[in-house]
């Protein structure tokens, strides 16, 4: 299998990205080869720098690079030769399997639209991410599609279903629809209608509405939303996981007895900060695209990387975006 | 002053209901009377079971409850002689200066709307909640209309912020638009539409999008959503303070280490706990409403009640409802 990475995207590549991949390779073997598109002189002075053997890591030279204040449709079209751009178009044209990148998200949505494609009956991708919680969770759209029509919510629930099941084990996965009330008639007309699509689609295991106070309680594997909703849920739990943090901080920090204290929950704490690292989860997939596209997180470091891969890797294995097509179109939910 | 109450709502009603309220009486003395509205017999036998004096209380009797299930136009339509609909009728007529109920939300807001009305330029009143954060911030609306028009959204950031001012106290207080990111482009043409707005609002100080990421860090005190977007903001936030509580209750409970740990930080996390009640703060106001109507939290007990009436009080003191009315449709802001 082949795995395409774009070497220049985030915040801390080449370096981490290229250890990510030259790790992922080792775990892996002897099944995985990848194919890292950059700047190849950055590439191999970085190797170097690094003391990194690059055994199985093919590098495509890519002279432009993306950047994050890029705007994403114009960098998609203006930049072709970025290691983005460049990426998208080897998998496209069937020269690995499953592309991964930690660059712009926007870029990496418009790109992936434009030249991967999408499967039947899905316009754009969504970005579905898991959050980690009582129990693990997908969230889809957590940001790609600000708006939505009912059909392409009740995608999402089939889309992030064959997710969870395929790549993520889980039989049978809960499907739940966000809204501010249990209700069938709650929400606004696209969520009412979005719930009765959910409903009545037999592929997936609608277990009706979930009050975002429920969200973090595990009564959900799949969670769908519209791409505005699904942003605020997102980023308020990053946001508010911050802020509690920061306090239990500030009261391990508050003299002595906060330090004593510190010393006796430290491996409590440290195993919660585990559980809690979205990272162990490899990235955010493009559901919908016609192949698989991990979006890592703009701060990816190489043990985020070599997740990334590992999740592109299950998806290629368990053809996740062949499913997927027959279960947006078929009637019944394929085994 | 004459705050009126509905004696029958919520879950702890009447007793915690007229508890909160005799204790206000004594506070507020000799400046406050309250009108109690409820099943004049039960209050009665309630007021000689937990020994009440209700000096300064009318009673007005109601015959009728309206219950949480009940539906909510439907219940106000029906039910004409109900504590909340006979309440809302005394506040229309002029009898007293505010209404506070811990009845059912989705009532309120019909019953205000119809029987007290708005002020000019709002169809429907918006409920506003205070959250605690790093600094306590008002997000309107938090679930009373699921849909907003850019207009809607424009007003809320004008009533949001009289009320920062006029009653929390807070000096030109800054005025967010909850958004998927901080250019002026982003989210639903709606936002995009209702950014504009609020920042040619000479009446506010826009601060400009927020992204949920940075709401508990305190970097505004009015948030603006739609209804839909507020609800998830505010029972996610609930949600997820419940799931870190219960976590970090585990840690203290992990044995010995734990019990320890507890004991050295309690302290501390009662601080923080305490910096958590959004009680403190009083209910959640129906801003718009042409009196002030506060919405108590439905499992309110004395203390909440309390607070909710001294939060009514500082409406009806600082003429919330005229200078809202004036600031909507003046061109100037009102000193």
């Amino acid at each position: 299998m082949k795995i395409i990475l774009d070497a220049m995207g985030g915040d801390n590549a080449p370096a981490e990205i290229l250890k990510g991949a030259a790790d992922a390779v080792v775990t892996f073997a002897p099944d995985l080869e990848i194919i890292a598109v950059g700047d190849a002189e950055k590439i191999a002075a970085c190797a170097r720098e690094n003391n990194l053997k690059l055994d199985h890591i093919e590098i495509v030279n890519a002279t432009e690079t993306i950047e994050m204040c890029d705007e994403p449709a114009k960098a998609v079209r203006t930049k072709k030769d970025s290691s983005m751009v460049v990426g998208l178009k080897l998998l496209a044209e069937g020269k690995g399997d499953a592309f991964v990148s930690a660059g712009s998200t926007g870029a990496l949505h418009v790109g992936t639209s434009l030249i991967v494609r999408t499967v039947k009956g899905i316009k754009r991708p969504a970005l579905a991410t898991i959050i980690p919680g009582k129990t693990p969770f997908m969230l889809l759209d957590s940001g790609a599609n600000v708006e939505c029509r009912p059909s392409m919510l009740e995608a999402f629930g089939v889309m992030g279903s064959v997710y969870m099941e395929k790549v993520m084990g889980v039989k049978n996965p809960r499907v739940a629809l966000v809204n501010n009330g249990a209700e069938e008639s709650k929400g606004t007309p696209t969520y009412v209608e979005a719930h009765a699509l959910l409903k009545a689609n037999n592929r997936i295991n609608f277990v009706g509405n979930v009050e975002p106070r429920d969200i973090p309680a595990g009564v959900a594997d799949v969670v769908v939303a519209d791409g505005f909703t699904g942003n605020v849920i997102l980023k308020l739990t990053e946001g508010l996981a911050k802020f509690f943090g920061a306090k239990l901080k500030g009261l391990f920090k508050s003299g002595v007895k906060g330090a004593l204290a510190y010393l006796l929950l430290k491996g409590g704490v440290a195993d919660f900060k585990k559980g809690m690292d979205a990272d162990e989860y490899g990235g955010a997939p493009f559901l919908g695209a016609a192949k698989p596209v991990i979006k890592a997180h703009g701060s990816s470091n190489a043990r985020a990387i070599h997740q990334a891969i590992r999740q592109a890797k299950l998806c290629v294995e368990n053809d996740l975006c062949g499913v997927m097509a027959r279960n947006l179109t078929s009637e019944e939910k394929e085994a």
